[in-house]
């Protein structure tokens, strides 16, 4: 966990002032920029010291054996996990006879930003070497938004203190050398040199690629560099390539006051099928094309790009600038993992660290997709169309385990399950109502019919058909799903999970709809009116496990007739749990690891009443331990619609802090995409009180005693742009694109028109008595804490090396 | 599966008239000799043609990694293979200048016989060279059971048609090469060379010794032979030896009717702790002790012993020779896997095969034990002390898994885990309740008040302490044991499973009950009145799943109510369900791999009623497979009790032919020990209808219109000798040994003198209808199929090598 000061509290940027060589891992996820093509973390230009080197490509894996102790039918025998690609960001530089190496010498200045503006990364360092002479090095890095394969970074150095003869290395490198593997089940198994070259070219001038091809998975990779130089002294450029490495040198004697530039043009490229000259040919196109825009046009672009991406993205608070700077962070993030994935995955990491093998999970589906649904509508159609683009793995794989339609992967990253561990994996079908439901909301939200009819009504045909397998009628004629796990991790293999069993039901119905709305085409997928009745009878039907007793839903049947965690007696350093007690005890007992039932109420809230979500809350808040970052945020939401704003307002600072503050002690892997996203939705579901259930938006606003406004934008149906602003008295909804809408507020319709924001008033909370959750577990209180607003506000002045 | 005649059938030996070189390996198992220490399978003389060569020595094994695709709390790291360890049976011939190989030349006889009444192993072939010169080879074998480092060979050759050079080469050799793994789950991984030479010696005389130790588990491991020689003609004897191997040599030239004889002396021995002079020192001593008593003296030894066993072990069936003869080839093999562990565990294969890894798991104490608690009882007293002797490991392993007490391995060697899937190893808590049965059991049976006070209580108080903790009550008072995998192996993670609960609830009481014996030595260990009356508080209010719509018990909370397995599309060749479907699909639905609350039924039959037994064996015959060799046995036990007779003899047959017939497909890998114990617990608990759960031994006998009578015998308090003999319409009870008992003839309590047999009336059964088996999976008929009696109960003149 990162002391709250690691980083400046601005609104529109990150800015870290000293380095840190003990946590340079966590700030390489941090400060990592990617489109969701190209992933570059925050390595040092020099490339040493490093905590994790890190380059991906979206979608370049190499496949691994997964060893199990004892052979079972199923078992996937090979996995996926995401590989360090060629290094393009290494840029080293010789100080007189010195590297620049901060591990000596003596670093007086080093700062970094991120802006979230520009979406560029401006380093600055003062050092003097060991010989004393003293550099100042800025260097902008930036991953386009606009051009997909490239990346550019423009560097610079001066001498401070006389002449020095200066050598600056620009490099590519392949299959770096990585650090020792932690053995953190969360972490990635670190692959040794996974690429294997296929040809390496430099010409004479600036310029030079690599290719090589991964050794299992058979996927070929390009990268290739051009360099621009400006030099006031006289300089010399060479360039060199062997197979596994590329080098372009620039050497000259500077004087103070002299500076050389040098803008560094990066492009890649890959594919499974295209030849060698193809691929070799689309990346050296990139290049030439990055070169032809110029370091200048890159930045505009990129400016161009955020500003339209704030203007219907952004989310403002008042009064708490921390978690302010926290969402955009968040925003920024969520836009970089998702803007160019085009029909990848979009990891849970996203391209910021090897965390969970690179793979792609639920998460994505329920946190990230939504947030993206109403500013990034196409990234989600993307997102959704590669799920699509796997359904023939998903059939296979379903017919593989006996069911009917479509298994998607709990883990994966090109479509085929990675899961070792089948009761935490293949058990969690839920995934496939998971990407129906994403499918069903950006349908509704976009309105993009010829997406449901071309691709989404076929992933909720094949889930639904799926859901029908998996499920039978017992003889009462109640629908069961036995033996599946729900999200809550701490508990598997159970039966009717409330959150699997209401999903699957929207799913059913969702089909049901989609083939109504859609026959001609359903019926090409063998869908007749006999397989409709049938969803929506097993829908109908769906067993909902309550207890009678104690009032409230059982997460699964029997849940709540299950021992206690012993909570008194687990001291903090016991957790998480899953690191230091077996699984059998975890799943045998009431303990949860990450909102289940909570999460149930979020996205089904329409199948509770109120009376039901406050009670439900109250039992399970005390059992839950959140030792998953994909809980703070649901947990903020439902807090917030039962009442309970100021532990909401808790939640969602953990949500949003999660990676700015460490607090899984695992941002060194990669940041929690899920938990950023979630943050969003924490505000906009949780105090802005939005449910997209039905075709009406609903807002119940509502604001924690800590802020004093929020406010945020949605996308819908591609040419309307609504704007809420929430007051501790007030919402107000505008329409600043698009002609008119409705949407609920509070139980009241509304009809918003283009040019008149339509306020109404928010009932005054009623303060409710504070909840109980498991001792050592009760999130960071956040009001008392933030009181009058943290951080100045003002934005350090960052020498830029590109003004 | 076998051929029913692959064997002849007779009442006291078993002979294989051919060689079969395509099944060797499974005879190799079913002619293996042992005595518990020394296992050696029927490996041919010469060593090859082979299936799976095979020495063992009790407690010999590697470790090796157990991998896991996904790391996790608390998975055992090792696990632990039975190896092969030097064999110590090659006696190699050269018939002039070639092999005695039968792959090659022309095998014109070939007979192996198994004598169960003096427990050796004769074979005699009949053989042209490819040169055409004719030998007869002849040989027998035995394992000592009254000197357990022990084996020897008689071994004689003689020329048929003309004058033969003749060389025998008799061997040790360490690290043979063994045959690649096939990747069945229940077969062991096979290691290459696991031994590392440390010495190897020889004399002038005939003698040769090698020592090795194990790589990682360090175990020194040494191996002897001496030989005698009888020849008619001159010869050469030379004796040499390397680190892997040693050779004693025997050249002569033979004319016909001229016979060489050697006898080769073998013996083994191991230690963890003991250096190597002390290691080789004990079997040079072992092995002078065995030529000092000589062939004759240890061929008497042997029938000596086991006439003693016969006498109070033998089963007679009258009306099916083939089961007779099945019967006592399992009370053999039991006998030889129990007679001299010594502190060592019995293996689920005993040493016949490496089956398992060669690892011992709850079928000892469930299956082998009951049959050896009335006619071995001091080797019940030893495989208890064995597990008496792991509790340190169970304690551990109980604190790593959160819990009190001690938590006995699922599957073993030594007495660490060694299962790496735990939702059907470490989840399998009955285990601890099975062995604190056996103790129980054996406690009552033999009165041996010493080996409670000493060891049985201790085992019953920690087994007790992890049931106490790993259960609670719940809001009603109910006690539940939740999370656990019952016997069934379709079934796991489930909420109170009858079988585990009834049994915990047995073994909260008999640990009560001895401590209550012995307050004295239970404060020793801790225990107070107040952990006592905990004990049984636990056990009375322990909850027994009841499904009231359809009347019977359920096997695991909510399991009548999943999904019934899809039997009428489940063709014959996708069982066993485990190789073609995954864990989650069995898991979720109604299907049992073997009898689990028909166990239960078995075990605890005080817990149910007739009415209860009756219609729980009806519902849950038309779930049970029988994918596991553990559950014939069982049915056979409940059918006779509800009065299913020939579905009991049906199953009583499977049992008893599972390996003769190699109903499993897998005998190669080693001798079903629990389900030959099976066989005859079938006939005593079945058809005798013997009952103990109580200090009265019960007896509600009754036999199926097949038999005309059975009669078997039991040891009981050390000095009686109980013999029963059943027929159709009496049961008489004779005391063989001892003054005089009490039991109980169905409801009828019946005083037995010695010298006055009682007989008693048997009803005469109600024919019922007969029960429903999934299809396809029904039990063999037996009755219609044995018909007049099979076979001629001749036994064929062998030609012994001793005599």
């Amino acid at each position: 966990m990162t002391a709250p000061d690691a980083y400046t509290v601005e609104p529109w940027g990150l800015t870290e002032t000293s380095l840190d060589l003990d946590v340079l891992a966590r700030a390489e996820s941090v400060f990592a920029l990617s489109n969701g093509h190209v992933g570059l973390r925050a390595n040092l230009d020099e490339g040493e010291p490093h905590g994790l080197p890190g380059t991906y490509l979206n979608g370049v894996f190499e496949l691994r054996p997964l060893p199990y102790a004892e052979a079972a039918y199923g078992q996937p025998e090979s996995g996926q996990s995401v590989i360090n690609v060629t290094n393009g960001k290494i840029i080293r530089l010789l100080v007189d006879d010195e590297p620049f190496d901060l591990r000596y010498g003596d670093l007086s200045e080093h700062q970094r930003r991120l802006d979230f503006r520009d979406g560029m990364l401006r380093r600055r360092a003062e050092w003097t070497s060991p010989a004393g002479r003293s550099v100042r090095v800025t260097s902008t890095r930036l991953v386009s938004l606009t051009q997909r394969a490239v990346a550019a970074i423009a560097y610079e150095v001066e001498p401070l203190n006389g002449p020095a003869r200066i050598v600056v290395q620009s490099e590519l490198v392949a299959n770096e050398q990585l650090p020792a593997w932690t053995g953190d089940p969360r972490a990635s198994a670190v692959m040794e040199a996974p690429l294997v070259a296929e040809q390496h070219t430099h010409n004479t001038d600036a310029k030079a690629l690599l290719v090589h091809q991964t050794r299992f998975s058979g996927l070929r990779v390009a990268a290739a560099m051009d360099h621009e130089v400006d030099c006031p002294a006289d300089f010399q450029g060479e360039v060199e390539s062997d197979p596994d490495q590329a080098r372009y040198s620039v050497t000259t004697v500077l004087q103070p006051g002299q500076k050389l530039r040098l803008v560094k043009y990066i492009a890649y490229g890959w594919s499974a099928a295209r030849s060698l000259p193809a691929v070799r040919d689309q990346v050296a196109a990139a290049l030439t094309a990055a070169r032809f825009t110029g370091w200048d046009g890159l930045v505009n672009e990129q400016r161009q790009y955020l500003g339209d991406f704030w203007k219907r993205s952004d989310i403002e608070i008042d009064g708490d600038m921390e978690l302010q700077q926290a969402i955009r962070f968040a925003l920024f993030h969520v836009l970089q993992a998702g803007a160019r994935t085009e029909e990848r995955a979009i990891p849970a990491k996203g391209l910021t660290g090897p965390g969970y093998d690179g793979h792609c999970f639920w998460d994505t589906e329920t946190f990230v997709l939504p947030v993206l649904t109403f500013c990034l509508p196409d990234a989600v159609a993307q997102a959704l169309r590669w799920r699509h683009s796997t359904l023939p793995l998903a059939r296979e794989r379903a017919s593989q385990l006996g069911l009917a339609g479509a298994v998607f992967p709990w883990r994966t990253i090109r479509g085929e399950e990675c899961s070792g561990y089948w009761p935490a994996g293949t058990a969690a079908f839920h995934i496939g109502a998971d990407i129906a439901r994403a499918v069903e909301r950006y349908v509704r939200a976009s309105g993009d019919i010829d997406f449901e009819r071309d691709f989404g009504m076929e992933i909720l045909v094949e889930t639904a058909r799926m859901w029908r397998s998996l499920g039978h009628h017992d003889a009462e004629g109640l629908f069961r799903i036995d033996g599946v796990t729900g999200p809550d991790e701490y508990s598997a293999i159970a039966d009717n999970n409330m959150y699997t069993n209401l999903m699957a039901q929207a799913n059913l119905r969702a089909a049901a709809d989609s083939a109504t709305r859609h026959l001609h085409e359903a019926g090409a997928l063998g869908v007749d009116t006999e397989e409709m009745a049938g969803w929506r009878d097993a829908a109908a039907a769906m067993f909902l496990p309550y207890d009678d007793k104690l009032g409230v839903h059982c997460q699964s049947e029997g849940f709540t007739n299950h021992e206690m965690w012993d909570f008194d007696n687990t001291p903090p350093e016991k957790y998480p749990l899953l690191l230091h007690f077996p699984y059998f005890d975890l799943y045998r007992k009431q303990v949860v690891k990450q909102a289940d039932l909570v999460l149930a109420m979020q996205v089904r809230g329409d199948a509770f009443t109120a009376e039901e979500k406050a009670r439900n809350f109250a039992y399970y808040e005390r059992l839950t331990v959140r030792d998953s970052s994909l809980s703070a945020c649901s947990q903020a939401v439902i807090a917030a619609e039962v009442g309970h704003l100021d532990l909401a307002y808790d939640y969602l600072a953990e949500a949003a802090l999660m990676d700015l503050h460490d607090l899984g002690g695992n941002t060194k892997d990669g940041l929690h995409m899920a938990s950023l996203a979630g943050a969003c939705i924490a505000l906009t579901a949780g105090f802005g009180g939005l449910r997209d259930h039905d075709d009406h938006l609903v807002f119940r606003p509502r604001l924690p005693s800590g802020l004093s406004r929020i406010a945020f934008s949605m996308m819908l149906r591609r040419d309307s742009l609504l704007y809420v602003e929430i007051t501790p008295s007030h919402a107000t909804y505008e329409l600043r694109q698009g002609d008119s809408m409705t949407l609920m507020h509070d139980e009241e319709e509304v009809e918003v028109v283009r040019g008149r924001p339509v306020s109404r008033p928010i009932p005054r909370p009623v303060p409710l008595e504070r909840l109980h959750q498991p001792p050592g577990r009760e999130p960071a209180r956040r009001h008392a804490q933030s009181g009058p607003n943290v951080g100045s506000g003002a934005e350090p002045a960052l020498h830029d090396a590109d003004l």
